[in-house]
């Protein structure tokens, strides 16, 4: 049986996660690499045509002359989001050509491949390494895959690749423009979806790149996000996304009162904190009420007559709005949620595309993450020392990928916009289900009924504390939900381990334990 | 004692270059690298400033930081070409410091660097390891460097950095623009130089990264021409280059009678071969010369009533007005050689910069040389088969680097227009005094007596079989000459080699000797 050790967290993690030794979480800022990045094997002109022309004539083709065999590790990416159609089908042509046991290793998951579950259930896949959304998060939660999932944020992805604690035999990189060469881009063609800053990794690290198109040009294709020269194959296909659920363009500010309190609530911790201040910077996300977060923010700063030097992504229409309006220098931007996101890419030269890489790789000279002075995130539950949840219900099920959350807890300033409770169960808990987050990065907790901040931040007490805002302390907004609707039950769970929860280091913070089924 | 071998050229070359062992050339395409790129170690955000603000207060302070010590290998890069003021600084410094035999890795080095003789003669440096235009060359070529000089091409120091052949300790790396967390671009400012692409190698594989700037900007710098993430100091200073020096601004076309019917003819026999077509692309280069072609091109091209698909820089002047015309789509840039050339490259969304990654590196999946139709390019001297040096002269002196010149020869013609003779020595010769590129790769020799088909390519020969274009052998277009000049010497060497000429694979194709004192 696999030992298990406590971490410095306090969780308890296995020793041995798929036959690899894991490194148990250290505390933050504690670990450090003592090898050498990832290195590739060193590839010849030789071996590529000399035009340049890499096209072949389908997935399938690329697969086998990528030397598809059982065991392999393929990753696609999560541009297309719920309207993504490679994943899907790069795992039927596996299905088809008998191969077992395979590592799926997604940039994220989404309901759309729901349909993968029959590829997990008949030995095509073996397990997923990468955020899952949904139904496979739920299939993973029962205990129903094969090996142990690990979910990685962003830049822990970025990290896990350079690092070679994830060698990727196959990536396939979906674009909506490529030429033969194999550059790419997110921008130009009826799947634009703005950015393939997930592929970045990939393309350098992977031992064979496929690039798949719906939209070849000549050479060049221009902009070029992912290079040819580190591609092998580019193949055409009619259709690499269904557009409209690849930008849904539907995103909208919340509608629910109480969401609304809670971001004027923030927008207004951040007036009165002065983090609202002429060249700052600040990440919201794209949830309804971190756009209601926005078009607070952008109120003030019209009011104060100051602008941000940049605001990072998941761009959307109101932030667009606002650089166009110059209330934002440079939106830094990770992913395009609806179409106004990807206009101002293409058009607007400081609306610039960033990368896990750039923003977020914690195993890199400094990233982005640092230089922002305020993030505003969402979690599913917060302990009383500001720990938090970022992937499971606390009926344990695993429903969410971690996404560049961890990522963003090393900004300036980290705040949690949250609702005392969900569907009567309470936000704030004595011990989270699943960590992701240590509270010494979390600064903040606002309320519909309440903010608390971590003591922590003498700063931010200090400037609020003759304020009109509600203060509060986490124990006080816990026994309020408490009292409202009651102390909530544990989530039942047996002792198998289905997912490790790394941080942004490599190393284990948590893991998932399978849900006990209720009969 | 050394022992020579012979390689695949016929030239003999030493086994043993500097302690390391040197690969002889193998022919084109015959060497095959078994071995992974070059693997930095992992960095990790705890050792960088939280805030990224990476900027101390001067270079000496950078080179001390980064533990400068005896017998590293240290690279700048000629962005700022001859206006350059970074390298001398950094050796000025080191010989204060007291640190000896210091590998420069230049990724070109110009006459303003000849200041730079008195740090090989006290022994701060023990070498060059890069392209040598002039003084430094002639030092060089008189035997008096302490160690064996390398040459390589614009791709082969990429290839060379990548593949771990050159491990660099401190990377320097001047920049017109940067912020304090290291992003950097050759746009913005009084020392704009266009791009920092010699660079991108060294920022990736460097174990130390420095940006030296003179024009420092709040994070963002946009774009990011060198990413913050693999730097490790900020350097502000007061100039970091001589703004008339880095782009001349002067770059005229050839008054020269002769070099204009050379040009003429290339653009002719161009058109006759219907090299120009519809979509087609060409790199043509900054001197005088290759400027003349730029316009005959131009000529037919409006003529004829098509475009090129896109130019390879150098840009200039003239390539940016074919660009805004409409001739061209794309102008694919390695180096801006006039003003003209950066601020097109700053605004004009289809003046793309490249890097030596993206154009040259031949142990990549594929560049973009092979995609180019026609590339012009010079040479000092040509044999009967078509070899050619583009280094020394006929006196043996060293005096010219290789830029991009051995990388372009992949492209899919490639003409040296070249007169026949210079100050009444023939360019055409029994023996190149230095192998530079194979003959295989180079089609047409056009000369202002006549044009020399390589009989390897058939279907040129075919399609200007019937034309009024004056074909000749090269052997009657030596005999030519050497009516006219007589048959030159062969230049006075001694049998010390003085410095390697590598391949695009990292072989050695040739090796220089010391030239002969008169006296």
């Amino acid at each position: 049986m696999n030992k298990l050790v406590k971490n410095a967290a306090g969780r308890m993690i296995p020793e041995i996660i798929n036959g690899d030794k894991a490194i148990p979480f250290k505390g933050v800022g504690k670990h450090i690499p003592e090898r050498k990045k990832f290195a590739p094997k060193i590839p010849s002109n030789i071996f590529y045509p000399a035009d340049g022309n890499k096209q072949i004539n389908n997935i399938k083709e690329a697969l086998i002359k990528s030397g598809i065999r059982d065991g392999m590790t393929i990753s696609t990416h999560h541009h297309f989001r719920n309207g993504d159609l490679i994943a899907n089908l790069v795992f039927d042509i596996a299905h088809e050509l008998g191969i077992k046991d395979l590592r799926w290793f997604p940039s994220a998951s989404f309901p759309c491949h729901e349909h993968l579950i029959r590829h997990l259930e008949n030995g095509t896949i073996s397990h997923i390494e990468g955020s899952m959304n949904g139904p496979l998060g739920r299939f993973c939660s029962e205990g129903k895959m094969k090996k142990t999932a690990v979910l990685r944020s962003h830049g822990g992805r970025y990290q896990a690749i350079q690092d070679g604690e994830v060698q990727i035999d196959i990536a396939v990189i979906g674009a909506a423009c490529a030429d033969p060469f194999g550059n790419a881009n997110g921008l130009n063609g009826s799947s634009a979806s703005g950015l393939l800053g997930f592929a970045l990794a990939d393309s350098q690290y992977a031992d064979k790149v496929i690039v798949v198109t719906d939209n070849l040009v000549q050479f060049p294709c221009v902009p070029w996000q992912i290079q040819g020269n580190y591609v092998d194959f580019v193949v055409e296909v009619e259709k690499v996304g269904i557009p409209e659920k690849i930008v849904s363009g539907t995103t909208e500010i919340t509608k629910s009162p109480d969401r609304l309190l809670i971001a004027e609530m923030t927008a207004k911790f951040c007036e009165i904190t002065d983090i609202i201040h002429d060249g700052f910077s600040f990440q919201a996300g794209a949830g309804g009420t971190a756009l209601s977060i926005s078009i607070f923010f952008a109120e003030i700063m019209r009011k104060k007559g100051i602008k941000a030097r940049f605001a990072r992504g998941g761009s959307n229409k109101y932030l667009v709005q606002m650089l166009e309006e110059g209330l934002i220098e440079y939106i830094l931007d990770g992913q395009t949620f609806d179409l106004a996101g990807v206009e101002s890419m293409k058009n607007n030269p400081n609306h610039v595309w960033t990368s896990p890489f750039t923003s977020y790789n914690y195993h890199s000279k400094g990233n982005f993450a640092g230089m922002v002075d305020v993030v505003i995130l969402g979690a599913t539950e917060v302990d009383l020392n500001f720990n938090a949840n970022v992937v499971t219900h606390s009926d344990g099920y695993l429903l969410h990928g971690l996404g560049g959350w961890q990522n963003c807890l090393f900004s300036k300033t980290v705040i949690l916009p949250i609702p005392l409770f969900r569907d009567r169960i309470p936000v704030i808990v004595d011990d989270v289900t699943t960590l992701c987050g240590p509270g010494e990065l979390i600064d903040v907790i606002v309320t519909e009924r309440g903010i608390a901040i971590n003591p922590l931040r003498k700063d931010l007490i200090e400037k609020t504390k003759n304020s009109t805002l509600p203060l509060k302390t986490l124990k006080e907004l816990k026994a309020e939900a408490e009292r409202i609707c009651g102390k909530p039950e544990n989530p039942k769970l047996s002792e198998n381990i289905v997912a490790a929860i790394k941080w942004v280091d490599g190393t284990v913070i948590d893991i998932v334990k399978q849900v006990k089924n209720e009969d």
